[in-house]
């Protein structure tokens, strides 16, 4: 089995589009994380759902984690307000650019040695530049589990 | 908003039980990670999906990357096989024992922060060692949009 025969169709998010509608696609469809491509539809990043999380940390707390306990609760509830009227790309600017992808065809193997390495619950599958499709770790996990 | 508030309801996997079985629960229902209860059910270990993929690459590839390329694609889709009879704590014996828990009166960003940190797609839910429930990150970003 080879990445292109596991790959599946993934909503993919414009690093010009809308933060807080890309955060609500994967809250509504319950994605491992988001995959953005570039205004060349190009894949760019690959944000795991743990780092998507992370946007809506202050940076304050970040460095001193802590301090998310003096925060009250109201201000806390508040926190998705700070991705308000932002595109996707001003927001992921700050988190290291991680692209993880697997060649189509790539094993088994190798896509689960990519995902375990960048702790990534997706991987894209690219030819040259080209976006083939996702495998997610389900994905993964379930074909690992068909060819016993 | 309190973590108590947004927990669910979450499979769990008892350490002693099988590893294939815990591996076909999470592929089916597509979950996010696995939740490791001990055996007196008190939640012990927390394997984001990245991690339970990570159970499936040979030790000689995690420690060599490259290796894996060399693999035959018949080798590699049997990549299952060694979690064949073996149990969970069996074969997340060489993982770090991370359990990304919060408490049940934190707040939205508390929890947003173990995530991050932990860079782990959910959170246990405790009250003293009493797990009430899991947030995973589409449930906070969906908690968090909610409250805006």
């Amino acid at each position: 089995m080879r990445a292109e025969q596991i790959a599946e169709a993934f909503p993919v998010v414009r690093c010009d589009s809308d933060a807080l509608a890309a955060v609500r696609l994967m809250a509504e469809q319950r994605l491992p994380g988001l995959l953005v491509i570039d205004r060349q539809g190009r894949p760019s990043r690959i944000l795991p759902a743990s780092q998507v999380v992370r946007l809506l940390v202050p940076a304050y707390v970040l460095d001193d984690p802590p301090l998310a306990g003096v925060l009250s609760e109201i201000t806390a509830d508040r926190v998705a307000d700070k991705l308000s009227g932002k595109t996707v790309e001003q927001v992921v600017a700050q988190s290291p650019a991680r692209m993880a992808a697997v060649n189509a065809d790539d094993t088994i193997v190798e896509v689960a040695a990519v995902m375990a390495r960048e702790r990534s619950p997706l991987v894209a599958v690219v030819s040259g530049e080209q976006l083939i499709g996702v495998i997610t770790a389900a994905r993964l996990l379930e074909a690992a589990l068909a060819a016993r």
